[in-house]
C-alpha cells in the first residue's frame, strides 16, 4: 500500500474508551510501524485517552483527545482504521470511511454475517449489505490468504474464534458427523464491555456461575458460518454461554458426534497438523488441560481434544483471552497481514502468571 | 427407631476436619433433634473441631476432640453416622459401623455404584460389595420413599445431583431420545476438598477457566445410574467438568437430543410438574437464568430448561451449592427422612446475597 | 409498647431494593415476632421485593410490592420502621414517620452527628436538627441501655462500628494517649451499595487494592463522636478507607499511641473484659488473627489487639460483615432491644465458610 | 565488565520454579542482552522450566532442566546470578558464587540487614556477615549510584520498596517528625510464594481480609534501614501487613507525624521532585487515588500523598506489583545498572487492564 512507503502507518482507534479500544492502544504502543493518530469515541468525546484509561498514562497516545467518529476526519487522519464501536454502530459508519479510502478492521459483529441474519440475531436491518460481500472474515489461521489487500475485515468474536478454531479442522478431516455442534461457553465479565452493569458488578459476580442470553446468542450464526467458510460443510450450532467470576478469558467446550473409532490421538493430531507452525496456537498433548489463565494478555489460543468412545463424542476445548485473540490482538494480527508486516508484530505470546 | 423415644438423636460426623464435615457441624447446630456427639478425623485426630474450623468457635460441637474413626467407638457414641471421609475410606469403615447397629449416610462415592464399576472409576476393588445392594441412593426428590428405614444411604455427588435432577424427569416424560446425555459441569474449588493444592490455590485459580479429569470423572457412571434408577432408561453420559474461580457452586448444563417439536415451555412444565411442592427445588420460568450464587449456603437447586429447535437440543441447567445440596445439606435431608423428622429441618433455603 | 400485646410486630423496610434492605428482609424472615408489612423504595417502586431480589424468592415478603415511602402510609402499615434509604433521604422523611408514631431505626448517616457536621461531612444542611438530640446512637455493646424506649435510633456505620468497638475500651482504660487515632480501613465492594458503578465492577475490582475518599470519609466524625460518647474523651480520628476485591467484609486497623509499657496481654484483657458475655463479640487470644471471612453473613465482630513497644503503638483490628453487624444485623439487634425482645433473635453468629 | 565485550550476558536464575523465578524468566525473555543459561531449583531439580511453568512454554529457557544450585556450576555457566531462593538459602550459597567470580542479585532478605538483625527477624545466625558490608541495597531510585560495579545486590522486599519510596523523600525534606512511621500493608497472595498453603487457597482467601505475622514481619527493620540509608534519619517503623483476595499487588499506607501546616500539595511536590524523571515512578496529582491494579505486570510504583491537618498526619500510599517492582522487575533493573545497560530494558510500564 502507498502508506508503506515511508514506513509509518497512521491508525485510528474507534471506540477508544472501551475495553477493546484500550487494548488496541496498549498493544499498538509496542508496534514499530503503527502509530495511533486518531481516537474516536461517542460518549467520551472530548476526554483524553489517558483520562479514560489511567493505566495508559504516559503513552504518547494517552494525550489524544477522543473525538466523535466523523468518517472524513478519520480517513484524513489515518491510513487504517480499527473500529471497536458497539454492535450496530460501525455498520453505519464504516462505509463512509471505506469510501474515503481507509481500510477498516471492525471488531464488532457488523460485517460477520449475511444480510438476512441481522434482523433476527442482532436486531437491526443491515444498512450496507453490499459491504458484507466485500468483508473478509479475519480469522488468520483459517483464512490468512484472504486478508492481504482486503478493504474491510470482520474481526471474529471471542467465542466464535475459540469455537471455530476448535471445530473446523475436525469437521474438515471427517472425524465427526457434519451435522450439529453444541458449544458450551464460559467467559469472564470483560466480554460484556466496560459499561457499568449490575450483572457484571463485583457483588453479583463473585461466586456466580450462570448461563446468559440462552439460546440465542449472536455468535451462534457466526460459528456456523465460520465452519462453513473453512470446511464447506453446513452444520448447525447451538451455543450456550455462561458467565463465571473472571475478568478475562473465554473457554469453549465443543461437543461433536465422532465417527466410529475416533481417538483422542487422532483428534489431537488433526489439530496439530492443521495449526502446524502457527505462532499463536498451542495444541495440547493428550492429558494436558487447557487454561484460559495461560492465555491472559496474549494472542494465544490453547486447544485440547478428547474422544469419548462411550458416547461417541469428540470434545474440543478452546481457550483465549477474549480481549486479545478474541478482539484487539486478532485485529492487530489482521492489520499486520493487511499491511504486509510480520504477522506476530506487537502480539504477546507469554502470559503474566499467576 | 429406638433412639427417637427420648427425642434426641446422637450423631457422629466422620471427616469432621474437611469442608463437608464443617458444613455438617454448622448446619446440625440449628437442628433441634440431632446432636453431634462424635467427631472423627484421620489426619487431624486429637485436635478440637473449633481449632480445625475457627469459624465454628462458640458452638457446643467446637469443643469436641476429633478422634480416629473407630467403628465400635462410633457406634457406641452415636445413633446415626454421617461419613464425609475421602473416597475409598468409608467403604472399608462403614460395614463395621453398620454391623454395630448405627445407620450410615456416606457422603463419599463409596456406595453409589455397582461393585464392578469401582476398579475403573474409583481405582479400588470394593471391599464390601454386599452392602452395595443394601445402599439406598439418597436423592430424596427422586427416591424419597426408599430412604426411611434404610441402613445405608449413599449421598449423591454434587455434579450428579444437579445432572440427574436436571435430566431424569425429561427422560421419563419421553421428551428426549433415551440415548446419550452430555453434561458440561462448572464448579468452584471447594469441591476439591480442603487440602492445600497448587491447582486450587488463589494464585492458580483467579482468572482461570479450565477442564479437569477429562473424560473420566467418577460422577459419569453415577449420572447414568441415577437416571436409570429414576426412569428405567439406560443412557450413556459424558461428563466434562471445569474449574472456575468460585468457592462454592456447581452448575451442570445438560445437552439432550430433543424429540421433534419439543418446546421450552414443555420442558419447563415437565420439570415443574415433577418437582411440584418440593421445598428445595426452584424451577425457573422461561427466560430466567439459573445462578449458583443464589443457592450458596442453601439446600436449593435451581433448574432452567430451554429447547433449541435449530439443533434439536434440550438444554437443562442445574445449579446447587456443592457443599450443601451437593453434600452436607442433602445428607441432613436424608437423615431427616431416615429418622422421621420433618424433611426441611435445619436446611436453609435463602442465600446470603450478594 | 402497645404493639407487643398481640405478640406480632409489623415492620417497614425502606430502601428495600438495596443491599441493606435485602439483608433486613432476609434476616427478618427468621424472626418470630417481626413481620415485614411494608417495603419502600424510590427508584424501584412498583416492583415486588422478589423481582428486585431473586434470591429472596419464596419468602412471604417477596410478594410485597415496593411503594414510594410515604410517611403516613408507612406509619399506618408498620409499628416499627427500618430505613435503609441513601444518606440524606431519611433526614427528610423520618420526622414525619416519627410524628405519626412509629419508631425509626435509620441505617444511613442522617442521625449520627451533630447538626453542624452535616454540611461539611455529608454535603447537606440537616433538615431536622431537633431530632438529632433525640436520636440514640445504636451501638448496643457500648450504649445498650439507651436503646429501649428510643424513638429514633441512628444505626452506626460499618467502619465506625468496627473502629469504635476497637478503640473505646482501650481509651476508657487509659492504655493509650487520648489524642489521636489513625484508622486504616479495608472493605469489600458491597459497602458502596447496589447501584452499578464502574469503580465496583468486577473488571475494575479484581486485583485492585486502592484507597478512596481520602482523607474526608464521612465516618471520620462518627468515629470521633462514638468514642467521645463511650469514654468522654475527645480524640481526633483520621480514617483512610481502602477498597479490596471482596464483596462483604470490613476490617479496621486502628493505630493508637500506647502509654509506656502497655502489653498485648493488657490490651487483649481490656477488650475481653469490656465485652465479657457479649454474644456478638469475639476477642481473639494473642497470636490469633482476625478475619472478615469468619464474620460473613453474621452479626459478629472479631477483635484483635497487639502492642508494639518498639514504636509505642497499640494496634487494634476489628472485622465485621458490613451488611450485617455493619448495617442490617445491628439494626435488628437495636430493634430487638427497642421492643423488649431477646437481643440475639434472628441474628446468625456462625459464618458460611469457606 | 569483561562479559560485555561480546554483547551477550549469560545469567542464572536460582529458585526458577517459584513465582519470582518464573517472572525473571518471563521478563528476561524480552531482554536483548541477557540470556538465561542456568536455572537452579532445589525441590524441582530435574524438571524443565517449561514443565514447572506451563505458561512459559515455547520460550527458549523453557527447555532448561533445573539443576541443584551448585556454586561452581553456576559460576561456570553464568556471568550474572539472580537468586530467588527462599530466605536463608542464598546467605549460605551466594558467597561461594561470589568467590567464583559472578555477581549476585539476591531477591531474598539474606543481605538486606546488619548481621545482628538476623536472629530475631529471620530466625537464623547469618553465615556470611562479611558479605553484608559488601552488599548494596538495590533500590535504584534512591541508591542508583551504588549499583554499578557492585558484586552483591540485596534486592529490596516488596513492602519495603513501597514503604521506603513513600517515606524517604518526605523524611528527607523535613516535612514530618523523624521519629516513627506506621505502615499498614495490604497484599495479594503471591507474596507468600508458590507453595500450596491452606491460608492462600482460593477457599480461604475469597472474601477474606486479615492481618498476618503481626507485629513482627521481617520487612520492619528493612524499612527502618532503607529510610536511614536514604536520609540519615533513624526512625522506628511499625509494619502491619494484611492479606486481601488478590494475586498480585502490594499497597502500603504510611502514617507519618506531619510538621505543622504541611499540605497535600507540599507532600506531593516533594515526591514529584524527588522522583522527577524516574521512568518507573508515577506520583499522582492531589485527588487521584493509587491502585495496585494499574501496576500489575509492570515495574511501576504509584505514589499518592495526603495531609490531614486535623490529626497532624501525612499519609503516603505506595502501590507496586510485588512480583515485578517488588521482586523480579527491580532485580532486572539492578542488573541493567550493574551491567551498564539502559535501565529500562525489558521492564514493562503499562499494565494489562482490566
Amino acid at each position: 500500500m502507498a502508506y508503506l512507503v515511508d514506513g509509518s502507518i497512521r491508525v485510528a482507534v474507534l471506540g477508544a474508551s472501551g475495553f477493546s479500544g484500550g487494548e488496541l492502544i496498549r498493544l499498538l504502543h509496542d508496534h514499530p510501524q503503527f502509530e495511533v493518530t486518531f481516537a474516536g469515541a461517542k460518549g467520551s468525546a472530548g476526554m483524553t485517552v489517558g483520562a479514560s484509561h489511567p493505566h495508559l498514562a504516559g503513552l504518547p497516545a494517552a494525550g489524544l483527545v477522543m473525538a466523535e467518529p466523523d468518517p472524513e476526519a478519520i480517513a484524513a487522519a489515518a491510513d487504517l482504521v480499527f473500529s471497536a464501536l458497539p454492535n450496530g454502530t460501525s455498520a453505519a459508519l464504516a462505509p463512509a470511511i471505506l469510501d474515503a479510502g481507509a481500510p477498516v478492521i471492525d471488531l464488532a459483529g457488523d460485517f460477520r454475517l449475511p444480510a438476512e441474519a441481522y434482523p433476527s440475531w442482532y436486531g437491526f436491518e443491515h444498512p450496507a449489505p453490499a459491504w458484507l460481500d466485500e468483508a473478509v472474515y479475519g480469522l488468520p489461521e483459517l483464512f490468512r490468504d484472504r486478508v492481504p489487500g482486503a478493504k474491510l475485515v470482520a474481526n471474529p468474536g471471542c467465542f466464535a474464534t475459540a469455537a471455530i478454531m476448535s471445530c473446523a479442522p475436525i469437521f474438515a478431516a471427517g472425524l465427526v458427523e457434519p451435522t450439529v455442534v453444541r458449544v458450551d461457553g464460559k467467559t469472564g465479565v470483560s466480554g460484556a464491555g466496560r459499561a457499568a452493569l449490575e450483572s457484571t458488578s463485583f457483588g453479583a459476580t463473585e461466586d456466580s456461575i450462570r448461563p446468559y442470553r440462552l439460546p440465542a446468542h449472536q455468535h451462534t450464526p457466526e460459528i456456523e458460518r465460520g465452519i462453513e467458510l473453512a470446511t464447506g460443510r453446513r452444520v448447525r450450532a447451538l451455543f450456550v454461554p455462561h458467565l463465571v467470576p473472571a475478568v478475562r478469558g473465554v473457554v469453549t467446550t465443543s461437543y461433536l458426534s465422532a465417527t466410529t473409532g475416533v481417538t483422542t490421538e487422532q483428534l489431537t493430531d488433526c489439530l496439530a497438523a492443521a495449526y502446524d507452525g502457527e505462532p499463536f496456537v498451542r495444541v495440547l498433548a493428550p492429558g494436558a488441560m487447557a487454561d484460559a489463565k495461560r492465555t491472559r494478555g496474549t494472542n494465544l489460543i490453547e486447544l485440547q481434544a478428547v474422544a469419548d468412545p462411550r458416547t461417541g463424542t469428540a470434545v474440543v476445548v478452546g481457550a483465549v483471552d477474549n480481549l486479545v485473540k478474541g478482539a484487539a490482538g486478532q485485529a492487530i494480527q489482521n492489520a499486520n497481514l493487511l499491511s504486509g508486516i510480520e504477522e506476530r508484530t506487537a502480539l504477546p505470546t507469554t502470559a503474566v502468571y499467576p
